[in-house]
C-alpha cells in the first residue's frame, strides 16, 4: 500500500492505490482546505506533491508553471505510489483551527451595548442556577440513613426545599465527595417552583462565589466564544477560531451534502464539537483558570443548519423543496449528550431559529440590537457565510435569507481569510497614482484579504477605472499590479511577496471579483424584495444595523459604493459586531432575556425570497458596480467613470 | 511473554512473567469461578496445569494426588513460561451463563397469586405508557413548519396535548421515519398531568398493539427476567442465568471489596449489564419476537450492593461503620445511561432499598406478599445470597438482614449449585439401610446440589446418625460413601462418577456443612431476635413465608429438623417463589402497584442486628443440629439419635 506523508504536519498515513488526496488527508486530519467539498471548482485544495508520482487531472487553478512544479488539487489526485504532500500554508488562512484571544475596546462597547438592552427594558439580571453551602451532620449507627437522603433532609431543614431531584452521574460522586469534604459540600442547583429543584453539581467545600457561564456563536466559518462570570456578568475570557467543518465544505450546502456520505453527519458533528468547540473552551478555561465542572450555563446560536449538525441531526430536508427543518427549538439536552466540556449536567440552551435558511443566530441578533423595542423602522442584516435580513420594530418583523456564500467572510475568494490577525481590512487607492494602501488586522504583516478589505478594494478598483461596472478587470490601466493568465482571467495583486517579504503574493481575480458581486447582489437584492413586498422603500429605514463576520472595519461609504448597502445617510448605519454571541451572552445573564429571545423566535414572520417572481429580476439587476440602474445611487453616479 | 491457553475455552492471552493465573484468566474472559475472590481459601478456582510450569502454593484444597496430576489453585498460581491450563468444568456450575428459559404449571401459579394481591387490593392495572398513531399532514412550501413543530401541533389538535416534549435521541430518528412512512407515525409517550406529555418513541405506521415491559431481579448469584406485554400482563418469556459477576467474588463483601480495586466498579458493572441483563433480555426477544425498540418499561430489584453496582456507585461505605448507603431510592435513569437494551429512552425503575443489608428485592418481594394488605403476623423469609427477614401485618414491618453468606444458592459448597437443570434438590436416607436417595430438576444427571438438597441431606445425616449434631462426619458408620482426607476432614459422597457416569463425585465435606449450619443458625437467630426486641414469640406467626432462590423443592419438614426455620405447624409455612422478580413485574403492570412498592419501602424499619447485643449468643446457640437448646424444636427431639 503506498505511503503518503504530508509536510509540514510531519504525518505518514497508509492508503489504497487510487485513493483519493483530499480524502487521505481528512483520514489523517491534516486540514486542506476544500471549500466545494472536493468537487474540483474551487481550486482551494492546491497542495504540492514533493517526491512520488500521483494520477491528476488538470485544472484552470493550476497554471503551468504551478504544474510543472508538481501542484495539484487534492480533490482531483489519485496516490499510486510512495509521494511526499506539501500542503500550502495559505490553505489554513481559512480555517485557522489557530485559537484567538480577543479584547480590545471596541468590543467592550458593544458588549455595554448589549447589555444596555436588557437594563433599558427593565429586565432583570440574574441565572435560574443557584449555589448553596450545606454543612451537613455527619452519619452515625444511630442515624444511618443513606447519603443522598441526607442531602435532601438537610435541604427540606435548612432551605425549605422538600422535592429535590439528581441524576445519576450526581449520584456516583457523592460517596467520594460528601467523604472527602466531611460532609460540607456546595452544591448548584435549579429551583422550580417553591420547593423542587434539581442538583446539577457538587464541590467540597465552599465554593459559593464561583459560577460561569460560556456564550457561543457557531458560525459557518468561523465560532466565537467567551466565558462569563454569571455573578457579575464580566467576561472573563473570549475566544474565537475558524469552523474545523471548513474542511468538509465552506458553505451550507456542501456541509449538507457531506452529511448525506458515509458517516458524514458523525464526522461534522466531530469537527464542530471535539476540534472547534472543545478546544476554544479549554483555552478559555486556562485563561481564566475556571474547571469545566463550574461552567453550568451554556448558550449557543447558529444558523439552522449548524444547529442540526450540531445535534447530530440529518439535515438534507433542509435544501430540499419545501425546506423543512427537523426543529427550530431544541428539546433539552445536556452537555453529556454532546460531549461538550462543561458541567456534564449543564443544560446546553440552543437560540431558538425560525425557519430553514433564518437560524437562532438571527433571533439572538435580533435580542441583542433592542429592535424588538423600538418605534424605529430597522434593518438588520447579518454579514456572515449566507446574508440574513430581519425588518422591523417592536410592532413587527419580517426576515429573509439571501444566498450570499461565504464571501464576506473571505470564502471563495482566492486570498479570502476570516476578520482576524493579519487580514487585510482597509485598501485604499490613490485615483491619481493609482498606488495603494493597506491596512492589516492588529497591524501585522498581510496574510489575507478579509470582508472589509473587499469591500474597499473592489471600490476603489470600479472608481480608479481597474475593473469596469461588470467588475472585469481592464487591460488598459497602467499599474504593474495587473496580470493575465493563458485563459485570459485578469489578477490584481494586492501585496506582492518580496515587497512584504510573505509566501505568495496576495491577489484578487476576475473570478473573485464575480464571486463578491454575486454576494453583494444577494443581499441588495434581498432588502429591495423584502421591502417591496412591504409597499416600503428605503426612505422609510429608519436605522441599519450590520451585523456579523465581515469585521469592524467596514466602511459604510464605500459598501454603498458597490452596492451592497441602499443608497442612504450614512448616519444612519451602525455597525454592531457579533450580534449573535452578544445574545447568547444576554440570555446566559437573564432568564428575562432567554424568554425575550423564545418571543422574539416567535414573532419572526420568515419570507421565501425564492417563492417570490421579482427576486431573481432583482439580483440579476445587482450584480453591477453599484448596480444596472445606476439612478437608484444618486450619492455614487458622479464617483463611477 | 509466557502465553497462556485456556482449554476447553481454547482462548490464549500473553501474560507478563509472574502475573497471577486468576487475573489472566479474568483479563481472557474465562470464567473460573473464585466465591473468595482470590484470597485462597475457597478453594473453587482449582484448574489443571496441562502443560508448563508455574509457581504455585500448597492448600488444603489440592489433595496429594491432584497435586501430582497438576493441579493449584489459580489464584495461588504465577505464570511463568507458556502454559495450558485446562479449567474445570464442575467451575461452570455456579456462574452458570448458560440461559436458561423458565416455565412450568408451578411459575404460573406463582404469576396468579402475585396478581391476586392487585385486584384483592382494589389498585388497577395499566401502565403509565401510551402509544398513538398519527396520521400527519405532509409538509408543503405554504405549511413549512419544522418536523417536530408538525409532530407538536398534530397532537394539539387531535389529542388536546398542548405541552409536547421529546429528547435528542427522538430528533434526530425524526426526518427518517416521518418520510419513511409517509408521516404516518405511531408514537409512545408518558402523559404527565392533562395536557403534558414526553415523547419516548416513534414507529413507523401503526404498531399501537405492541407494547412490551421487562422485569428483572438481579440476585448476588442469580438474576432472573420475564417479558411482559402491557396490555395483557401475559408472559412472554422469562429466563434466567447466573450473575456473571460471581467471577469477582461470590458474595457481597468480596464484590464490595473487588469494586475498590482499580477499574473494580466499571468491571462488576461491566459484568451484570453486559455479560448477564443484555444476554438475558436478547434471548427473550428472540424467543418472542420482540424487538428491544418496543420495551418501553423495565423494573428491576436486588440488594443495595446489586442496585449500587448495577448504577455504578462505589459500594464500600455500605460495608464500613455505620453502613451508610449512597441511595436507597435511585433517580430518574434512561436505558442508555447503562446500556441497557431495551428502548434507549425508557425509565429504569429500580425497587427502592430500606438499608445497607435490606434491599429492594425485599421490597419488591414484600409488596408481591400481599402482607401488607392482611391482619395476619406474616413472617417473611428470602433465602438467598445472605436471608432477609420481614415480619409485620398491615399496620407495620420490622426488618433485618442476616449474613448467611451464598451457601442457599449452593455458594461456598464445594458440589454447590443453584437450583437449576440437573441440580440435586431432593435428598432422602435410609434410616436402616442407610441407602441414598436423590431427586435433580428436570430429572436431569446431577451436576451439583441446591439449596433444598443440601437442607435434606444434612437432616438425613443428622437423622441416620452420619454426622452428629455438630455436623461433624462420624468415622464408624457403616457406608462406602463417606471417607476422609489426611487433614482428617470428612466427605460424604452424594453421587459417585461412575454410578452416575458424570466427571466427578459430587460429595459434601465437614467444611460445607459447618459453612451450612452457619448459614442456617444466621437465618433462625435472626427470627428469634427480631421476635425478642417485639417481644414476641413464635407462636404469635400466623404464616410464614419462604422467597427465593434455595428452589420449591424445598421440605418445610427437614427445614425444620436442621434448625432453619421454628418449630411450628407445618401448614403456616409457603413457598412463594420469586417474589422480587414478581413484584417487578406486578410494577410494570400497575402504576398503582409501584406506588405500593415506594410506601412499603417506606413503611419498613430496619433493626440492624449487630447492634443488638443478643444476637451473637442467638447465632452461636444456633450452630447445633437442630439448636443448642434443642427443647426448642420439640417436634425434632424424637429424630434424633
Amino acid at each position: 500500500m503506498p505511503k503518503v506523508k504530508f509536510i509540514p504536519e510531519n504525518i505518514e498515513i497508509e492508503a489504497n492505490k487510487g485513493d483519493n488526496l483530499l480524502e487521505i488527508a481528512r483520514k489523517a486530519d491534516v486540514f486542506i482546505d476544500a471549500p466545494c467539498s472536493g468537487n474540483g471548482t474551487c481550486g482551494k485544495c492546491k497542495v504540492k506533491v514533493e517526491k512520488g508520482k500521483v494520477n491528476t487531472q488538470k485544472s484552470r487553478h493550476i497554471n503551468e508553471k504551478e504544474e510543472n512544479l508538481g501542484y495539484v488539487l487534492a480533490c482531483e489526485t489519485e496516490v499510486v505510489e510512495d509521494v511526499v504532500i506539501e500542503t500550502l500554508s495559505h490553505s489554513s488562512n481559512m480555517a485557522g483551527m489557530k485559537i484567538e484571544t480577543l479584547s480590545g475596546p471596541e468590543d467592550k462597547k458593544i458588549f455595554q451595548r448589549a447589555v444596555k438592552q436588557v437594563t433599558d427594558n427593565n429586565m432583570e439580571f440574574g441565572t435560574y442556577v443557584k449555589k448553596d453551602y450545606l454543612q451537613i451532620s455527619n452519619p452515625t449507627l444511630d442515624d444511618n440513613i443513606s447519603d443522598w437522603d441526607r442531602i435532601k433532609r438537610h435541604m427540606r431543614n435548612k432551605l425549605g426545599l422538600s422535592k429535590v431531584f439528581c441524576r445519576l452521574p450526581i449520584l456516583r460522586r457523592l460517596p467520594h465527595i460528601l467523604r472527602e469534604s466531611d460532609f460540607n459540600i456546595t452544591i448548584t442547583h435549579i429551583p422550580r417552583g417553591e420547593n423542587k429543584t434539581t442538583i446539577i453539581n457538587i464541590e467540597k467545600g465552599d465554593t459559593t462565589d464561583r459560577l460561569f457561564g460560556v456564550a457561543l456563536d457557531i458560525g459557518t466559518t468561523s465560532v466565537a466564544a467567551c466565558l462569563v462570570d454569571l455573578y457579575e456578568g464580566k467576561l472573563l475570557a473570549k475566544a474565537s477560531s475558524g469552523n474545523s467543518q471548513m474542511k468538509y465544505g465552506a458553505d451550507i450546502i456542501n456541509r449538507i451534502v457531506f452529511s448525506t456520505k458515509k458517516n458524514g453527519l458523525e464526522k461534522l458533528k466531530h469537527a464542530i464539537i471535539h476540534e472547534t468547540i472543545n478546544p476554544l473552551l479549554e483555552k478559555m478555561f486556562n485563561e481564566a483558570d475556571v474547571d469545566r465542572n463550574e461552567v453550568i450555563s451554556f448558550v449557543a446560536a447558529g444558523n439552522t443548519t449548524m444547529c442540526h449538525l450540531l445535534l447530530g441531526i440529518y439535515p438534507d430536508y433542509l435544501r430540499r423543496e419545501p425546506y423543512i427543518p427537523t426543529f427550530v427549538k431544541a428539546p433539552f439536552i445536556k452537555a453529556s449528550e454532546l460531549e461538550i466540556n462543561v458541567n456534564p449536567e449543564t443544560f446546553l440552551y440552543i437560540a431558538p431559529s425560525v425557519a430553514s435558511y433564518v437560524g437562532g443566530d438571527i433571533t439572538s441578533g435580533v435580542l441583542s440590537s433592542g429592535m424588538w423595542s423600538k418605534d424605529e423602522n430597522t434593518l438588520f442584516i447579518d454579514l456572515g457565510t449566507n446574508g440574513e435580513i430581519v425588518f422591523g420594530n417592536k410592532e413587527f418583523f419580517i426576515t429573509c435569507a439571501c444566498s450570499s456564500g461565504p464571501a464576506f467572510e473571505g470564502g471563495e475568494i482566492s486570498s479570502g481569510m476570516r476578520a482576524s490577525s493579519g487580514a487585510i481590512d482597509s485598501v485604499s487607492i490613490d485615483e491619481n497614482t493609482l498606488n495603494l494602501n493597506i491596512g492589516t488586522i492588529n497591524d501585522e504583516k498581510p496574510k489575507g484579504i478579509c470582508g472589509s478589505g473587499i469591500i474597499d478594494l473592489i471600490a476603489d478598483m470600479m472608481k480608479t477605472g481597474i475593473v469596469d461596472r461588470k467588475g472585469k478587470i481592464k487591460k488598459d490601466v497602467n499599474t504593474d499590479r495587473i496580470r493575465f493568465d493563458e485563459h485570459d482571467i485578469g489578477e490584481y495583486v494586492i501585496a506582492f511577496k518580496d515587497e512584504w517579504d510573505i509566501e505568495e503574493d496576495i491577489s484578487i481575480t476576475d473570478i473573485d471579483i464575480d464571486n463578491f458581486i454575486k454576494a453583494k447582489g444577494a443581499i441588495y437584492s434581498g432588502i429591495s424584495t423584502l421591502l417591496n413586498n412591504l409597499g416600503m422603500d428605503t426612505d422609510m429605514i429608519d436605522k441599519v444595523l450590520i451585523a456579523g463576520g465581515i469585521g469592524s472595519s467596514i466602511s459604510i461609504e464605500k459598501a454603498i459604493e458597490i452596492g451592497l448597502f441602499p443608497d442612504m445617510d450614512h448616519d444612519k448605519f451602525a455597525y454592531i459586531g457579533n450580534t449573535s454571541l452578544m445574545g447568547c451572552y444576554l440570555t446566559i445573564m437573564s432568564e428575562d432575556a432567554r424568554r425575550k429571545m423564545e418571543d422574539v423566535a416567535e414573532q419572526m414572520t420568515y419570507m421565501e425570497l425564492s417563492a417570490d417572481p421579482s427576486y431573481m429580476d432583482e439580483f440579476v439587476a445587482a450584480c453591477f458596480l453599484p448596480h444596472t440602474n445606476i439612478e437608484r445611487f444618486p450619492t455614487v453616479v458622479n464617483k463611477v467613470s
